[in-house]
């Protein structure tokens, strides 16, 4: 595309290295992700997260900015976490919360661009894209 | 990390060019990606759709296997979509159902990989990473 927007950011955050006991606790999780999405100056709208058996958790804040997710393999002492934001928010105070937070000693993260031309496509499948019109 | 593992694969889909008004509706948006789930062979646990004001909407499906999201622009007749598995499920099927339920007339997608040691990252600033112990 020739005109290029940003719409949204978007942090791929992982988390090595986290206590177990921390990756398998519910109300743990859910306050720190709600707790992340305050320290960069979002309002949370909602909150689900789900307990897996026997381990693991998968949890979602809805922001008004958009979304903080998570999914955790205890097993692993691993944490996926997605911060997807539309607004001026501080995403680096969100990702620093969820380090302290989950105890992580390790982390790694990705910063995306979402919006009109800026994802460069790795594919499945070609057949997947309709052609251009 | 010297031993990389793949825990769960997350496609970044951007849909372009989708009819305004199917992307400003609520009911359509929650459908689409509950059958998107299911067309992947997923399994729906919750989902939450909510409406922003006067545009846009947001909205997650949690599903047994991690979950769906999706961001919509419809001034600018986009919409961000994010699909996070951590199961044998069949990922394409869902960016195909998405694609044709949206009427998307383009589309673009990065496939990540995530898990230990997958994650390139580029960073915001060094200060919120910890040192390696």
């Amino acid at each position: 595309m020739k005109n290029a927007k940003e719409l949204g950011r978007h942090i791929i955050l992982e988390l090595y290295d986290c206590p177990e006991a921390a990756l398998n606790n519910i109300p743990r999780l859910e306050d720190s992700l709600r707790r992340a999405a305050e320290a960069m100056g979002a309002s949370v709208v909602s909150s689900s997260f789900h307990q897996f058996s026997p381990y693991g958790a998968s949890g979602v804040v809805i922001i008004q900015e958009s979304h903080l997710t998570i999914h955790t393999w205890p097993e692993y002492r691993y944490a996926a976490v997605d911060i997807f934001t539309c607004g001026e928010i501080d995403m680096e105070q969100g990702v620093q919360y969820l380090v302290k937070a989950l105890e992580a000693k390790r982390s790694d993260w990705q910063l995306l661009k979402r919006g009109l031309g800026l994802v460069r496509p790795t594919g499945i499948s070609p057949s997947v894209r309709p052609k251009p019109y």
